[in-house]
């Protein structure tokens, strides 16, 4: 695909017209909306207004007068339908994290009699942190580590949970997610899915994959702002058996009577804890409206368009100079690509320089993500142009092996 | 003290140019800042920075850019003079409600062979329910709660740490922490403290105390926006022994390595789990400015100046009619004066509405603060000249009891 048919491509798309409500640099081709989503017009506008209009003038009032008391649930009837879940199955609130912390403390809840969490180790560290963190401070666990390609095979009656992020944060590659939740199943243990790197990019299914639990960041393809809240799924059948180690007020189910005594509230807002930042829960709320109407198969699709001309380019333009690391089949990788080199420290600090925003994973990863909402067939094309060319001139600084500390 | 004469001691105040600092709206008299700190157009200004300028076209090179990922390490900086506390014993991170959650349990953990977590009944609730969480998901602790009089009588060599909060939500009580810490070490226990209510307005010592553990949030005194991050604090005799329950990648010693191996990071930072939300943390960090060079000691004095004038006021003018909560002693009591009233739901609606904003806390209170940042005496002066007309026209809605959904 040259330019121009890329750009006609574009101009027929669907979901095309919905790059124009993000605002991106001019000088900049953004790749690494798999880190951090790119910034909406709209959600400045809607921080202006909560900054000065509801914190400034409406101060304490604004609690009620302004809603905030009721964004956690407002974001989670948004979120609902990019995970295949109801409003009731969502918390939105805390770190991813903090989250896990608690979607495996409540797995252990509910299979009491289990002491193993198996995960592999593809998996972000932060998770396999959680994990060993929950296992030392309650003394009945195991956190079993195995290699991605054989969780299945790990799978037996001593599991309580098993705990994987859906598409790998390094390489791209996808579990199958289905699949994977039923052999889990069919040991009598949870699946418990970190969506990070899917959430408003894949066809995430929570309901017809059957998953127990979830957690993921809308910091990525739900373009809510650096840090922004994550959110934490419990499916409807697990609402009676589980509650949250971590309590607060704002999961009580009638915080403002300031009992002394706990009474966990409907659903999984029981995994509320504390005041929700209301900052960054605005900046998210209106950051999801652009996802009204857009249908997460839709999303998967252009994910999976865009994936797939980035490495047909990269196959033509710059063959196997570089190796494409996630799968060529669409449904088993994410809506990021990595490529292999071996000095891709550098030459992602290059490309940079050139104005395509991609990311380093060490030790050679180069790491580009394609967010279906507002990335472009011409920006794939214009990229691996620019890649390609670099390459080919070698023009980069060889010793600039910097560890880049951006964020997944 | 009459208006001018309030006018005339407002002008010769040392803390009197702070003020200046705070945009508050004309028509107002905000006596909740013990709730939601008031916004300060420098932290509006830096969040328009943030939002698009570092985010909206710095993108993810913000991370390292624009410093965020040094954010919690800066805000632990500043905190740190507030708290008598050094930079490397604050984590600012998460909600009150998780940093107390990892606070107890690492008290837990310091204190392996005892089994009691010893609080008291006029504890924010919260802080209850976060004992009981963690009480349910290790089986190994009791949570006793006892009367807030007579909390040393219940320490004893069963007693893991006893955790309170300084300042009484409802009250303004404030409990006298050096005594209680130091009862506490003698039966070996340690002291959790939850700093909610007292950091920014009193003066805090950490040192001075000799406390183990503390938690508190930043959305009060220190002004940090609806929901802005909690911090929690390590005392540096504990770094050796003290882990945190919840992990992540901000509280590895080298989070950008990727290591599937947790290795903490030195310090309360291991208190850090996920990506920290950037709004927030920079409007907090922004909102911290106007502490440099005001010194603990100077903020509680004028607190219990602008605390004492209110009560006197209240004698003067009220009279019997309503009771004063809080102890008339000023060490005694914290930066929020409550007065008791049977109507106290109707009054605080009809006080709002005449521009006097306290809040109301059920069944029979209406709770004023004095933030010593910005409240002045002229404005007690016509805060309880209002009071004391409505009582004596009866003018307001006697059957507006509704429950204010405000927030502590």
């Amino acid at each position: 695909m040259d330019r121009h048919t890329a750009a006609l491509a574009d101009a027929e798309d669907p979901l095309g017209h919905l790059r124009a409500a993000f605002s991106l640099p001019a000088e900049v081709i953004y790749l690494d909306g798999n880190s951090l989503g790119a910034l909406q017009p709209a959600v400045a506008e809607r921080l202006r207004s909560v900054i000065d209009g509801e914190w400034g003038r409406g101060l304490i009032r604004s609690w009620n007068d302004a809603g905030w008391v009721e964004l956690p649930r407002r974001v989670a009837t948004q979120l609902a339908p990019l995970l295949g879940a109801s409003t009731s199955e969502l918390a939105v609130t805390d770190s991813t994290s903090a989250n896990l912390f608690k979607a495996l403390a409540a797995a252990r809840q509910l299979r009491p009699d289990r002491r193993v969490l198996l995960t592999d180790d593809a998996n972000f560290p932060t998770d396999v942190y959680v994990a060993h963190g929950l296992a030392e401070l309650t003394g009945d666990l195991e956190v079993r580590v195995v290699s991605t390609h054989e969780v299945a095979d790990h799978l037996d009656e001593q599991v309580a949970a098993m705990t994987l992020t859906h598409v790998d944060y390094r390489t791209g590659r996808r579990h199958d997610a289905a699949s994977l939740t039923a052999a889990a199943h069919d040991v009598g243990a949870l699946a418990v899915w970190d969506l990070s790197h899917s959430v408003g990019a894949l066809d995430v299914a929570m309901d017809t994959w059957g998953a127990d639990l979830a957690v993921g960041c809308t910091y990525k393809y739900c373009n809510g702002g650096p840090g922004s809240p994550g959110f934490l799924y419990v499916a409807s059948r697990w609402h009676d058996q589980a509650t949250s180690p971590v309590r607060g007020w704002f999961g009580h189910a009638r915080p403002f009577a300031f009992d002394l005594g706990y009474q966990p509230a409907e659903g999984a807002e029981r995994f509320l804890d504390g005041s929700p930042p209301i900052l960054s829960m605005a900046a998210l709320e209106t950051a999801l409206e652009v996802f009204e109407g857009v249908d997460v198969a839709a999303l998967e699709a252009r994910a999976a368009e865009l994936t797939g001309l980035f490495i047909q380019l990269v196959d033509e333009r710059i063959g196997p100079e570089v190796e494409i690391v996630p799968p060529r089949v669409p449904t088993e990788r994410g809506a990021h690509v990595s490529i292999r080199h071996e000095e891709a420290g550098a030459l992602t600090q290059a490309l940079i320089t050139r104005g395509v925003i991609g990311d380093h994973r060490p030790p050679d990863l180069v790491r580009f993500g394609f967010a279906p909402l507002y990335t472009t067939r011409v920006e794939v094309v214009d990229a691996v142009e620019q890649i390609a060319d670099l390459l080919a001139s070698g023009a980069w600084d060889h010793d600039d092996f910097r560890l880049q500390r951006t964020v997944t």
